[in-house]
């Protein structure tokens, strides 16, 4: 079984290396060819901490190289990349083949699936989204990535939705972890990121800018009342999955179920998660936990709340102030449910598009 | 001429001493005895900075003894406590005596009258309100209140607006400084408190409540993309002044004229106002920047906004997150348009109202 992995930042190398050390045939691919030629050179990528090895795979800039023969495509840039990788690889794609995005944020596999019919592609491809990426981790220089843990659960779904045991079969070779979901709305409604990472970057905004050392992100950033307005972000985001007949786990049980992390508040549960520890909070706002959640997380849980009559103050605020500091209107340039193609529908025909059931399909303008 | 200052708050006690320096006759009043015998003790206040001196006002914590002779009743408690100073002080007033509250934020001259008329008070009293309080100040320790500055400009305005005129007559034998507005809605608006004070906190959250020291709330608190965020505010308060007719400076604009403060931006006129050198942080969330500016600035800019037909999407956000954060639900608890008598009236109403017409009053449910 032979993977590609597209985009060679942390997750990437992380991934790469990891599939290589575990004797899988597996092809690295990045958009530039500086970062490929600096890996090549150093002959691999080094792993510390959880994972510890020196994986070797292929490297290559050229997107039809890493994904002609692939059987599984990992796609492990940022959400806000998912787009231009798509109009990159549908050209090169065959039946059979599989893409993950590694995580989908919110969204990712419809906007995939979106673009790959508006292509009018007859390919028979199957697209995945994964709920999170399976490694905490960060680079230490390029081509050593530290890996704080590896997920002991990572949710998975595809469109169509009834490919998701096949796919989750083949993937479960390399990754145990992956469990199949019964759809890409519970994989992208349960996006922790969204609670996690705009939130908590705006909230210590003043403290980014001047604290040029990087305080502890999750440790020190999400203080006691922060972690009050994670909460009820967190609730609103629980009650549009309700609202679409999904149950979701808090973000507090997620941490328990993923790190073994306790507490009687979402405050103490991250506070006791190991695996933050040493998480360093961006150096400028701007940063992926702004551009690429916002429009990829908040602004798709939002405007599906929009959909089925949940509203969500809290998450409007902070994709409000977000917009408002990077002079971007997210709303409109993010994924909403009109980009999804799934405004107007009620909430069935909502569930049955994101299934794969093309009868709700419609005109997207992209 | 008497004084009476109402609150022995760093404000209140800059004002009672700096007024007997001047040689005014002048009771401070404070609700809480043990604070008045502090100070009594100390046979009066050290004031430090730009003005300074030892002032010896008269000392009660009895409001009839503070209120019963005063020509003028200067209130300088926060905002949140102006309805309690109001029904404390509406039995005992005399035809004639003048109130000022410094400042009102927002609304605080129409909540004030709004309880005057429901206690069907018919006293020909002058409600007034300064738009800012004229000392940049410190309390260093009961007693001694250090002066960062006094401001050079501060717009007053009366219910009813026709007693302006020789209201500031009056005052400015103490402050040359206070220059009469049109109306209320005039320094209700130009109410700088509710750009400098709520957003910054809250997008300093984290560091509030890690650093105990307390940073420079100004200097580094308002960090570049803060002081994004704060432009924006400010231009959609200045939008629902120009929606009631009324035309304000902005934020950076009263900077320069308030404290001689100039820059590019309101980013780097923040970095170049000297007063606010030393202005430390709250030490935490749970501040007057928020339950004081939240309820009292925000709210009735955003909800008069939403009665003239402006939107507000930046002040209504940060409006979210401080009633999420304390969970309090502001909007309802606030100076509401409602709470303010100005709901379901016309542009011209409004004004009418807001000058003293009691042809548009009504019920108000306080």
């Amino acid at each position: 079984m032979k993977f590609a992995v597209i985009g060679a930042g942390n997750g990437g190398q992380a991934m790469a290396a990891h599939l290589s050390i575990m004797g899988f045939d597996v092809t690295l691919y990045n958009r530039s060819p500086e970062k490929i030629e600096r890996l090549r050179q150093r002959g691999g990528i080094t792993l510390e901490g959880e994972v510890e090895g020196f994986g070797t795979p292929d490297l290559t800039s050229d997107i039809r190289e890493a994904v002609k023969d692939a059987d599984i495509i990992m796609v492990t840039v940022p959400a806000s990349g998912h787009r231009d990788i798509a109009y990159a690889v549908i050209p090169y794609l065959k039946d059979g083949q599989v893409i993950v995005l590694n995580p989908g944020r919110t969204g990712g596999a419809l906007e995939f699936n979106n673009i790959l019919r508006q292509l009018n592609m007859d390919r028979r491809v199957t697209i995945g989204e994964a709920e999170t990426l399976i490694y905490a981790c960060r680079e230490k220089e390029p081509g050593t990535i530290r890996i704080n843990s590896v997920k002991n659960i990572v949710f998975f779904a595809t469109i169509p939705s009834f490919m998701v045991w096949p796919t989750v079969k083949m993937i479960n070779k390399a990754y145990p972890q992956f469990v199949p979901a019964k759809n890409v709305l519970e994989t992208s409604l349960n996006n922790i990121g969204a609670v996690f990472h705009p939130a908590p970057t705006l909230l210590n905004t003043g403290r980014i800018e001047a604290d040029n050392d990087g305080f502890e992100y999750y440790l020190e950033g999400v203080s006691p009342s922060v972690a009050t307005v994670l909460e009820r972000i967190d609730m609103e985001r629980l009650r549009v999955a309700r609202a679409l007949g999904i149950k979701l786990p808090s973000a507090k049980k997620w941490l328990e179920e993923t790190y073994g992390a306790k507490g009687k508040t979402l405050y103490e549960a991250i506070q006791n998660t190991r695996a933050y520890k040493g998480i360093k909070a961006p150096a400028t706002v701007n940063t992926r936990y702004i551009f690429e959640d916002v429009p990829n997380s908040l602004v798709p849980i939002a405007s599906l709340g929009n959909e089925v009559g949940v509203d969500t103050p809290t998450i409007k605020s902070v994709i409000q102030l977000a917009s408002c500091m990077h002079g971007i209107d997210y709303w409109e340039n993010g994924r909403n449910a009109r980009r999804l193609g799934l405004d107007g529908l009620t909430k069935d025909e909502i569930l049955a598009y994101a299934e794969g059931n093309f009868a709700y399909e419609k005109e997207v303008s992209l």
